[in-house]
């Protein structure tokens, strides 16, 4: 008995989806791939497995503890790939270097993050997503936004909310009153986790003046429609927060050019958890979901890491998140059709076959029994197994 | 310098699809799940990383040096799947256990093996194929052999041939010698290696009758049509080889209802390096490549290990290996459509983007410049790209 509960385990935070979840799956993926190909984004697949160093190239030091890792035959260290944005800069500063740009990239793939597990949030989960490289335009973020607008859209949600911030605006505001990297790294810290106590008690205990303690205290709140954008310029006493905040209003405009600005608020609190961000940065959320739905944004430096200098931008949707907020929000999933059981009678295994192969390629879903049996018995396997409808051969 | 190339390496064995490479393992991937789904079968998405013990379970200890290996915060070992049939084995024994039988499953996912890599044998590489579980007739090996033959014809390939044999006309063979599990070992590995040389050493070692030398030798050639079908019973001196034989005639009798018999050609010496086959086995080769393409067979014992006795029988198709044989065959492999590049004259921003969004909305893939640029810019960017024409607004 303890070795059948054993054996039949798999690992903390991992996952099997049953039928009706892979078809789901299968169909999402397949979704958010036509999408991507439709606006001239060209699928790529990198390695499950990379070296860890190149892995944690762009990000912070908090970052190893969530990587599963492991040794290659030469001890060095490698890691299962947390995300895909590393892995696809990786390759366009090397393969696809001499591709024309643009480069417009997507991919759907798994990725792997220790994390303490909750419903849509796995150890191992799916992203779709894509790259832009080589256009440091606004257009090339409203672009991206956009078509992060279209993926949930195509996903099936219809009520969700993309958040839009600006990390030069967040550097901006600190830097105006020449914080020290310490306090800046709390500050973030507490922003990235939407910690507002932290991000309060930090702030009571520096040494400024209160009006300045007053700005920075309202980071986390500056959130709202463009309106609230406007307002904001009244913070921004340097010109890097004002650019910032001239780089969102162009990107705004742009949105509503592609007709989408519904699903666009200002929150310029937020900062995301990846350290490689250099511009705007965008979170989807979505009632009944304490989590992004998707979240992407600029990352300039990035490719210069691996040598080939270039700006970037680009997106993740999380595959699982879709699924569950389908769910919890009762919306259409797109599901399997089963058509046909075909049963028979004894003697009748050779006409079964053809008639089998006949209906499949009419382009009908038919599952053939694999033994005769009465009619009785196969319509009663018909009606277990899901199908539409029986065909029998008496 | 010396920086540079080291952080644009990529693992051991490891692979990036670039676009035109995904493009073609998506769309076939693509057509298998759709086949597979029209034969009646569920996908099932199962975690990358298993507890390696349950991976090992119906393997012989010769596997565990081709997994990679990683260990939880437990320190319990872990490890990446090598192959589908045995974590699905898992799940239908466990979350689907009380499913309707017979089970028809499919996946399409990636596995990961340390081996000597070549071209098509990479340590991580993508698979699809299906398990049927609850059915022990040869009526079930009948339908997983037709639906691989299927798949490979569905994936683009005309010229490839089933090798059909069954383990227990091997074993039965083997055991009206009565010869020792350790030279059984030893003639086995043989086998599995195609290695005639080590084969026919050890079978001129053997203490036993020139007749019976003779008898044994033959395994390995005793490939053929029907007739060499026939000629084999003369071999089978007892009930357990006789009754092998009988099931692969059933076999090819159900195979010729389905009208794929001219696929399929009789290799009693195959008995494939997983060690959980039980019946019938089978390995589809084509010219110009040194290893299978796809392969599979019955395993009735995989499920009692994980404690709840079910016979099943399935295959896995290699997708690299079908993508590199249709590459060596020069046969034709689906493509992405790139139809329209966008390009427009200074302030036609807002137009561009509107007229991006009618032509998607009427199915054409279309990719919009980031900048205005000149007509003739525009023109050399859709060339540059392969777009098939320009859409300019001036």
């Amino acid at each position: 008995m303890d070795k059948e509960r054993l054996t039949l385990e798999i690992p903390y935070g991992m996952r099997d989806f049953l039928p009706t979840e892979a078809a789901e799956k299968r169909a999402i993926e397949a979704e958010l791939a036509a999408l991507f190909a439709e606006w001239g984004y060209d699928e790529v697949v990198t390695p499950t497995i990379e070296y860890l160093d190149n892995l944690t190239l762009g990000a912070s030091r908090a970052l190893e503890p969530h990587l599963f890792k492991l040794f290659d035959k030469d001890n060095r260290t490698l890691a299962l790939r947390h995300e895909m944005t590393t892995p696809i800069a990786r390759l366009a500063a090397s393969r696809l270097r001499d591709y024309p740009q643009p480069l417009k990239l997507s991919y759907v793939s798994s990725v792997f993050r220790y994390e303490q597990t909750q419903a849509g949030r796995q150890c191992e989960f799916h992203q779709a997503g894509v790259e832009l490289m080589g256009s440091a335009t606004a257009f090339a973020d409203a672009e991206v936004i956009a078509l992060a607008i279209q993926g949930l859209l195509r996903a099936g949600l219809t009520d969700f909310t993309i958040c839009l911030g600006q990390v030069e605006f967040v550097s901006g505001i600190m830097n105006q009153y020449q914080l020290t990297d310490e306090t800046k790294q709390t500050l973030q810290t507490a922003l990235e986790k939407h910690d507002l106590v932290s991000f309060d008690r930090a702030i009571a205990a520096l040494d400024l003046p209160e009006k300045a303690k007053k700005t920075l205290g309202y980071l986390p709140v500056l959130n709202g429609g463009a309106e609230m954008l406007k307002k904001s310029y009244t913070l921004a006493l340097n010109e890097q927060s004002r650019r910032a905040l001239d780089n969102l209003a162009e990107i705004y405009r742009l949105l509503q050019s592609y007709g989408v600005e519904q699903y666009v608020r200002f929150d310029l609190g937020i900062i995301r958890d990846f350290s490689y961000y250099t511009g705007m940065v965008f979170e989807a959320y979505t009632p009944g979901l304490g989590f992004p739905l998707a979240g992407g944004g600029r990352y300039d430096h990035l490719l210069s890491d691996f040598g080939s200098a270039c700006p970037a931008t680009g997106f993740a949707i999380g595959i699982e998140r879709i699924l569950l907020a389908l769910t919890r929000q009762g919306l259409e999933k797109p599901d399997q059709p089963k058509d046909i059981y075909l049963g028979y009678a004894p003697g009748r295994e050779h006409d079964a076959i053809q008639k089998a192969q006949e209906l499949r390629a009419g382009g009908k879903v038919v599952e053939l029994a694999l033994l005769c049996q009465t009619e009785d018995d196969a319509r009663a396997m018909q009606q277990t197994k899901g199908y539409a409808s029986l065909v029998y051969l008496a």
